[in-house]
């Protein structure tokens, strides 16, 4: 199995519901260092994944949508906990989503995985994978 | 697949036993990063993997246990090469330990999958997983 | 000249004030990880710039009154923009404090210099470095 | 599973043929920061997936014959685009060949999985994993 | 002191030309992670050193000129070794030439220092630091 | 002002005396992460602060004769407290001197300042520097 990583971040203001979240229930923040991997057993006519170049603007789009906001306050959000593992899906979803699209290439339809992580800190990260 | 990782490192002295170490035969060190990761298919209802603050507290409290220890005088690893691959193990057992007697949370009973890695160096590290 | 440095991190909400910081003017976060570093041109008597335990303690209490915050809301803050730069100042500030009060040791009154880097992404930080 | 990964690096010059390519047509270079990751299911006898000492030196055989190369002059890579992905199958492929050989020693047959990331930058990774 | 620093990365070929260099003699080439700071006493109207926006950008334009190059054919390089120390003094320039241009605002003439900080390695880098 | 700095690590058991190293008293160990930077204000004929490959070389030979030892047996380490910036010293030192001896080469000779960082764990550093 083949796979590239691109790295990208966001930073973002949000809030948890629930007792478990102890100081983390109060508005805060993080910058959200994204991983996003995408895999494929063959590699496809040019002898890559997917195009760098294009994986790179593409998880870049689906993060600016979120970049330097206050989650709390976005619609697809209401009274969802926005963990750094949901986060992870979100964009997963995204990214898989923009495969279907074409806007990764034609070649890209090869690709079989999708994964993300989201890194909160040096010593916190979550990941979420997923099929195509 | 989700999952969630937090990172902690300890500090050990240790000989291995066997030519094929060379010069690790000799009383040495290390210092381990540890990387524990929980995975599972899906949240629970916080819309988590595990509580990184319980998480982190439990990884605090297995490593505390050969922290600042000279493992060759550690009563469970008599005649045993207490190498980077094996300490993972040592680590991921106890940690789904921890998962069965509750410790983690009930809602931490979802996890399928523990994963430990403990860095040795910026040039060398050791994995385990296992399922729960 | 000696040096040690601790690190630990903050995970903030704030906004900013200005049109040069762009999209950084809405309510959005960050992942602060914090490196305290203190200088000094001689050793104590244990042959150590200062105790590592009772630095990252210290770091550690500062940044909790920050931690899991909206910097917006904070009173010292009011009508101060919070850039990555200033909040470095902040922290030093006090670790200097922390230094005249003894609070890191009486031999860490030897320390001549105090420096933080706030990392706000793997792609941007800034420090503060000043005398004691 | 158990694994162990060491890293090293090679520093190469090459350039790539098709359009998506764009800037990078152009004869450029790149440092790879090679991860070679080794999997088994079980410890052989010293404890170990491999000695750290072989697998490190045979990684650092594989990418010798490459590094300091302009890839374009290389004959196995005579009209191929040698892409980070393709680089990271063809050292895997190598370290491979090297278990068969016995060259990582006797006990490393019992290695099942072999894993190959190149770093080409702080932002984009690739990699490559097969069984043995 | 205050400072920021931002990180870029470029990808390119070149040659070294002398025996102490060994195999760097032959065409080679590097990926260089370019961290640019940028240090003054006292930060500015809007409580920074520079707007990170801009020095990113500036940054960016400034390495441009190299990204995907071979530096043995850029003119300004003839016989020159382009040795990695160099090349920071290289871009150290050029960003205190923006300063001068004042392409990084008004307010960034305060800047007292500029230092680059090119990693050709996880294991090796170099700097260039000058007053502006 | 010109730097390079060169990155490798040693393995090795040591204990402190004093109370302020609370369980660190204990015989444990550490991986030491070892970066040796080398400073001048001009670049040598060949356009470079000191060959890599001679400095890699010398900082591999000074931390050979730690490396794999129990500090606590060397003997010029007896009664003193092996603090991370104490050993950073220590190979400071050795590298001044070596400079001196020529061992880095003649044109070496022009290095003003070397400085040496023990990353004793992701979130411990400590340096030290000193002129030549």
């Amino acid at each position: 199995m083949f796979s590239i990583t691109v790295r990208d971040h966001m930073m973002v203001a949000h809030s948890f519901q629930g007792e478990v979240f102890g100081p983390a229930q109060r508005l805060h923040g993080a910058t959200f260092v994204v991983d996003a991997t995408f895999r494929r057993p063959e590699l496809d006519d040019d002898n890559i994944v997917v195009d760098i170049g294009l994986a790179t603007t593409e998880v870049g789009k689906v993060i600016s949508e979120f970049n330097y906001r206050n989650l709390d306050d976005v619609k697809q959000f209401d009274r969802v906990n926005t963990s750094t593992e949901y986060l992870a899906k979100v964009i997963a979803d995204r990214l898989v989503e923009a495969i279907y699209a074409g806007t990764l290439g034609e070649s890209a339809r090869g690709i079989h995985e999708v994964a993300v992580t989201l890194h909160e800190s040096h010593v916190a990260w979550a990941s979420y994978e997923r099929s195509v």
